[in-house]
């Protein structure tokens, strides 16, 4: 099943996928751009991977990392399908992340690699920008880089668990003003989905709606005000974001 | 005013200071005691400030920072007043810290350090525990060290912000079993509040309820299972915790 979170004539709806658009609860059929997209859930607690993909992290000159690397983000942090995100003025190096996202489906504690699947309820695509100009620290990035208001793009839509037969086999591309930029599969994880819920949820509680960016691989590059991105990953959705100044 | 949010009889209740503990809306009385301690707010996103109080970076063999050290926390870290925080199995050092927190009342973009109190709209406590075993990186601690489940007792109050005449000018004490152990004021912050509030809102947004826990003076020492931990600020409220294994 595939929902998505809209807001049309001032009401947010929960809508499924119509060949023309979206389809609302009570039959009508809307067109993609008619409607304000919301990101398909709402997130309790926002966890990100920082180099959970080797060939980025070997990108960046680092050594994958022995633990997950893992950060927060606020609820601030988050648009939509279809949103504008900002490149602030004056900074020199802002890149996209396509990643690919877990949200969490039932509590989970102290839960073993070969059960985690099961407490993942869907799966959504994100696209984590950075502004890199701020960047200090690569293992747990701040907030300048990485919690600015609008600065990651979610959805456009929740595939639920039953759907994805492996979330560890799923390409991933991004393209630039339709120039493909970055090409990865989530094969290629450090820490794939399970070890994330694994690691998590063995020292706190992991709670329906918390949702996991689970990194992205090689690829990044600049991107300037105008820019169309489009993060995709194979049978989640296709994401699109535009920067403005 | 002040208020704190209880559970009592099933139902959460916002409640009122009384001489004998605590008075529901309807006017009953009830001891402190007889009711279960929720965080006096619901908060949004939870900043956290690492270093903020030169005395204890030195403590830590550290610079203080030139830029606010600021991580995220989840929601799941926090707990009420005489609540219980687990120390976990097998950690060499757990320690308190006794912080002043700020809680966000009105949206906060682009705010001068003059008139960012404005922004507050109360103050509580926070004992922010840190595990520091796991700790790598003083500059961004991980989620092993500062996001366990209800490592972070909050309360009891929520003192609105007309009846606090200098949040830069408070005394914060910890007690371990009765013998103090940490003593500071508030004046001693690097970043005080306004500047927090100033430095969050140039790069996002700040919106009501969002709380920032300002850090902590030097004394912090390892507590044990058992230890009642109470974190005073003048003024603002006392928090009592207990650690259990």
């Amino acid at each position: 099943m595939r929902t998505a979170r809209i807001v049309f004539d001032g009401q947010i709806h929960t809508v499924t996928p119509h060949a023309d658009g979206v389809r609302l609860p009570d039959g009508r059929v809307l067109a993609e751009n008619q409607v304000l997209w919301l990101p398909p859930v709402v997130p309790g607690t926002i966890f990100a991977l920082g180099l959970n993909y080797a060939d980025h992290a070997k990108e960046l000159a680092f050594k994958p990392p022995e633990e997950p690397l893992v950060f927060l983000k606020g609820p601030n942090a988050l648009t939509g399908h279809r949103g504008q995100t900002r490149r602030p003025v004056g900074v020199k190096f802002m890149h996209y992340e396509c990643e690919l996202v877990a949200v969490i489906g039932r509590e989970a504690r102290r839960v073993k690699r070969e059960d985690a699947l099961s407490y993942v309820g869907g799966y959504t695509v994100a696209n984590d920008y950075a502004i890199r100009d701020y960047l200090e620290n690569f293992y747990r990035p701040n907030l300048r880089v990485k919690n600015r208001d609008a600065c990651t793009p979610l959805g456009p839509w929740l595939v639920s668990a039953d759907e994805v037969a492996d979330p560890q086999a799923l390409a991933l591309t991004t393209t630039v003003n339709g120039r493909l930029t970055q090409q990865g599969n989530t094969r290629d994880m450090v820490f794939p989905v399970a070890l994330l819920i694994e690691y998590l949820s063995s020292f706190m509680t992991l709670k329906p709606g918390d949702i996991i960016l689970t990194g992205t691989p090689d690829g990044v590059v600049d991107c300037q005000p105008g820019d169309e991105v489009v993060t995709e990953i194979e049978g989640i959705g296709r994401l699109v974001n535009t920067i403005v100044s």
